[in-house]
């Protein structure tokens, strides 16, 4: 069976429980997240959301790319959110790989050069790569001077959030975990 | 108090639920979920997914945009999901407005012109826009050809999805409403 025919089986118990309702379309804590598109991050309950809180943009990366930048855009200007999290994680498929290993695997297996300019932003340092992101949304001329941009890191082992400071590095993450082989 | 705090706070109870665990990197029901950004989609419940079961990319629209195309190839030929699945909702704001809003109001709130070429990747019909995104990412040569990529839209009044055929127009989704004047 098509994974579509589960989906929409279990979306009918969903909208039983759903009922209509009638919930703002600006987010009610004004705030918007940025994080990775990895499966192991089920957001609402990560946060403490509820339903009609914050704006969720989620990329390979959980990355400020143009585009997820367009949709801070939106969502700061015209939806009003005043608060904005970038959440990047442990364990990211994003930092195992690099642009040459993604487009040899591509090369490989269809037969198709993305090119050797393509950014599939991977990056090598978690958190440089969370300050760096932080960095281009405040820098973005597109976003209110008002707005509050924050960095944190997600741990998938553990379910915790680490907020990211200026000089904290990936090897003080791999020392909460007693990980000394990391070091 | 910042939301930052609350959050952390939520966060901690979170963790204590959460426990050590170790949910493999890839996608255990092989899925990728493209949908927006909007506070109201909250998407485990919707499809009835568990921790690690899918990618999920969200962005202003649920869009396919260059960077979600680029999110998939990794979710699809590095992390082996195998069925994409585009959702689209009611009531979406980039339904509301149109490039030449967001570009009115950018100018006039921030003072600063974003370029008449800029696309915010707005739409004016919410079936044809799931439809041409669901082209575009199946015209993607950098997608597998074996992967399966379908459109729902997604309705914030009731919880329910409605699966996107090839005839289906915005006027249906007013009738199951039994929205007449939309007609």
């Amino acid at each position: 069976m098509s994974e579509i025919e589960a989906i929409l089986e279990a979306n009918r118990h969903y909208a039983e429980e759903h009922g209509t309702t009638d919930v703002p379309l600006r987010p009610a804590r004004r705030l918007a997240i940025l994080t990775c598109m990895d499966a192991r991050i089920q957001l609402f309950p990560v946060l403490g959301l509820r339903l009609g809180d914050a704006h969720v943009i989620r990329n390979a990366g959980g990355r400020a790319s143009d585009d997820a930048i367009r949709s801070l855009v939106v969502s700061t200007n015209l939806l009003d959110t005043r608060e904005i999290l970038v959440i990047q994680h442990t364990d990211c498929g994003m930092n195992r790989f690099d642009n040459a290993a993604i487009r040899h695997h591509l090369l490989a297996h269809l037969g198709v050069d993305p090119g050797e300019s393509t950014d599939f932003l991977t990056f090598a340092d978690l958190h440089e790569s969370v300050r760096e992101d932080v960095a281009k949304i405040r820098a973005s001329p597109l976003l209110p001077k008002d707005i509050t941009v924050n960095g944190l890191i997600f741990d998938v082992a553990t379910g915790r959030l680490h907020p990211v400071g200026e000089t904290d590095t990936d090897a003080d993450l791999a020392h909460v975990h007693g990980d000394d082989a990391a070091r």
